[in-house]
């Protein structure tokens, strides 16, 4: 695999957006596929598709199109923890559900919600959408005993910072943060941001000015 | 206002972050800010910040600082619909939920969701969390009637290409796509898509590099 130290994080995305468009063209029996097709389908140049299938050291050229099934196992072994990957859930509000009813004990493999964690006393020692629920103050025991390296924010903005807290003391190296403010974290963490309020403000934008 | 037709999503969508950022500075009697400041809690550099306030035609100078309270109100003039904008949301399941607890009717201004559209009996002719609940087959009526130009799609894969077509048949011209599969609109619809997949993939990517 050719992905080094280097590969940065926009690569990374659009190797994973590309595998989920793949997979329903392998479910459909398709078995090439060329890189404009796959270009179109992911909203970005063709030239780019194979660049990025060039840094990923697939074997295929894009002149016959590529092995849709060859792709999607080197794009698997590239981004995917061949072992799996434990993820922790931080807020089992609305929003905690939607993500667990994704990413919980429905998935045989890949990354999984092994452990959910709400202050809430209701929730708390439950088994929520398969899976158990912790307070807070459990973190670093369960993330540990589970080998989770990754957690998800979906607490009140008010709650974020003290759930980053909580995730990284903890050893968390990676955190999506769905909370509508910034966390800081130590420089080894990685963060990423899901951010609603950003993009429905951006496409109400653009909306209104083509509405005219 | 500087911003023209050809300012790129990329600058509303770091506008909107900027000004998400300045108003708990407002609040807390911060009067001016520095561009590095603003740069550092976006995740950008000061370059970029000052480019795009030169673009917003904010009259501040870098070297003085901003005034915090005059940067947010031309943001706000620049980004919003002066008599707000109506939301539609397709889909109230625990995501569609999470999203309408945020932009429903708890907001005075601005973005809000003013109809919520869900193929569950139960759901339909109620109100759910402020927000009326349709049956699908009324969005062309209901999106007209209430001015509607914004969609937010937050229903199962399978059904997310239907909810897109019934949107835009109906007149709105911005979707957001929550739904983990690519939708096909006309082109004058402007499409954003929050892939959760997609960013837990590459969390979980640099999680595990930097856990050593």
């Amino acid at each position: 695999m050719a992905l080094t130290r280097s590969t940065s994080a926009r690569t990374i995305s659009r190797l994973s957006l590309y595998r989920r468009l793949l997979l329903p063209w392998q479910t459909e029996g398709v078995e090439r596929i060329y890189s404009h097709q796959l270009a179109q389908a992911a909203g970005v140049s063709a030239a780019q598709v194979r660049r990025d299938i060039m840094e990923l050291g697939h074997s295929g050229t894009p002149n016959t199109g590529y092995e849709v099934r060859g792709l999607i196992a080197d794009i698997a072994a590239c981004i995917d923890a061949p072992e799996g990957q434990q993820v922790a859930l931080v807020g089992v509000g609305n929003l905690g559900r939607a993500i667990l009813s994704y990413f919980g004990s429905g998935r045989k493999r890949g990354l999984v919600i092994v452990a959910a964690f709400d202050v809430e006393p209701e929730k708390v020692d439950r088994v929520l959408l398969g899976c158990r629920c912790y307070r807070p103050e459990r973190m670093s025991e369960v993330i540990g005993a589970e080998d989770i390296s990754v957690g998800i924010i979906a607490v009140p903005a008010e709650a974020a910072q003290t759930a980053a807290d909580q995730l990284t003391g903890a050893g968390v190296t990676g955190i999506l943060n769905f909370a509508p403010v910034p966390i800081k974290v130590p420089p080894m963490v990685y963060v990423d941001h899901m951010d609603i309020t950003v993009k429905l403000e951006t496409v109400a934008y653009f909306a209104r000015r083509r509405k005219g």
